[in-house]
């Protein structure tokens, strides 16, 4: 079964397959994703002032993250299952939006991009979740990697 | 246990909660939420002639974004358990860009909003997974609620 | 979206979603399925003398049966989550087989035959795991559902 | 604890255990399962006609099959967690019938013909609930390994 | 089939059977359970001084405990799923003791005393992991249900 | 990013991570953890006498917590995922108690205390389950690692 050109999930019958990995080696594998939720000044600034002083708004959403991170392969139908070393997400509050950053690592046959990008989306809508009594308008954006390694 | 102003999960205290929503009567209603996968026109060209014409890629997307939409209360840790109706995922092959459009319904106390953002996240992270071969640059953007209807 | 004929599952452009539930009343259901585990009679007799006398191998299997039913809608795509009220699976041990009924109930706005479709297929599954190491010819025959009721 | 004869799943006294796999080798291991779904030729007819030709229905099943095979070691409880290299699920439309084979490949401790036949089994039930509303009696059968490797 | 006795989750032949709810009403109800994490005073001096201030420790047990309890029919096997209302858990750290309680409310046609215990449960055990690094010899004690209501 | 002192689970500013196990080595882990159910006597007397002599009472709690130990970083969010080579649970019925032990072994980069202790738990919630209707003032208690070892 040759890949569908780049489409390495097609075969040449255009069905979806996971990828055989049987082949590749086992590498330490790094990938970083990013992205925020934008939300309106006001969103923000009540949120500085009344849920961050003492509140769990960023520890729920980072253990949902690192959480659904783990359940990538469950989640992604075509995404093999790989066994995580470290699973981070980091938050940076802007002044119309929350910067969401996933950090996921692992001694695998392929890359974990698809779990720091998983990790990034759960983070975000689980910070909707908390905020959508608040603020009608937000929106989920730029959720990309912005770095991948493997040793 | 107060709510923290407007942010219905958080006590007075600042800590997580699911809100109680016992005293909510059960309504028929309905959320639709979209969002879109950013490609190059060389990825979009590739997918529309390779892809596209004999192949699993947006079926398997569809379910995806189905499956995880049934699975948003496990997923997101303040949603409630709801029963859904009906989850609905559609496509739109754009130029540079594939849009997602989900549709969830419930006969249930709570909105459905992030069931209808559950699915389009998932099936947004699973066209980026097929894709990610041809094209190393995609970005995952406007996820937000477009519709939100009780009855 | 009209059904593709009888295909419900699949819109009039071949997509596959979700039937739309929220008009159907929500009614008391009920549905029994059945299938087997079909092996050698050696295998059966020392299953008989030797595993069933003291041992967890019906129990063990009737417990995934019905943890299995309980997850239909997770491995299903297209199924609905139904509150189920009851789920019993039953073992008959013949000479070159094991029987399995599983019988679920719910009060839900659709039927419950997948979900005892499933409990039959796991429970089945669970024996051959189980038996898998004495016997490497066996077979999971004839399942299907034998009664289907709504009151 | 020494195995009840050859049922290496129960203990001396007939209790359910997961084997220790420890001192086994991480060996490279295929498995191939087999089954398929009897329908009228009516049915198939209509399939053929109606559903196949632009439909989503064998990447539903297709999908549903390979998630429900990286679940095995969840659904059927003293199966070991393996690191799937790869699933894969094909279908042949017969007659009467379609047929579903599923191959899966790990590089582990134990087999993976329990994946396999899980990945048949979810495949049909996923096929069964889409043409229900078509055909009432269907039935599946026939599932088994037909073939298992390792190096 | 009649119950075993007193022990509803057996029939006369002693098999595990989930209780057929069908015909009990749907009706609001309330459970509370407490237990507690028994440390030395020098580790809660440390979680004190060191831990609570800023960080998330209580936030990640409380997630984990909520999560738990809206999984609790997919772990406890003979449990029927219910829709939560409301899932709450409090902690209070004492000198050797973290205390957890935990409150589940439902609308549903069984009790949900499980619900809450296994909140608790979850809750301890991720308090324990965190906290493992620290102490060696810590104990989970005095699990109850402490409170059971229906209106 | 150095651990709140000995929270290794914590980073210099309190927030949750998983530690980063990528440079540890894969060792043969081993560890047990033991608990008990308390009941009454005339529960105990019960059991004994008419669900235990032909029940499937301990089965049902053996595979609640084998399935639990394998779901460990599903449940406890700073977990890592392990293959287990074996996960077992024994039970010893006493006179007002039921003691509940569980053996978790792996090939991994770190401890698998956690499963055992998850093990346990979900075997006595499920005894609990099981037993609830007999007797209304249960406890669990004395969950705790008795034994860690790596080679």
């Amino acid at each position: 079964m040759t890949a569908q050109n780049g489409f390495s999930h097609l075969n040449a019958e255009g069905e979806a397959r996971m990828v055989d990995v049987g082949a590749k080696p086992v590498q330490r594998r790094l990938a970083v994703a990013e992205g925020r939720l934008v939300a309106s000044a006001e969103t923000i600034t009540a949120l500085r002032e009344q849920a961050l002083p003492k509140g769990d708004v960023l520890a729920v959403a980072r253990i949902a993250g690192i959480q659904a991170a783990k359940q990538t392969s469950s989640l992604i139908p075509l995404c093999h299952p790989l066994p995580l070393n470290k699973v981070a997400i980091e938050f940076s509050v802007e002044d119309t939006a929350i910067g969401i950053r996933c950090e996921a690592r692992t001694d695998g046959k392929t890359g974990v991009e698809m779990e720091a990008l998983t990790g990034v989306s759960v983070a975000a809508l689980t910070l909707y979740d908390m905020m959508k009594a608040v603020d009608k308008n937000m929106r989920i954006e730029g959720i990309r990697v912005t770095n991948k390694e493997k040793q």
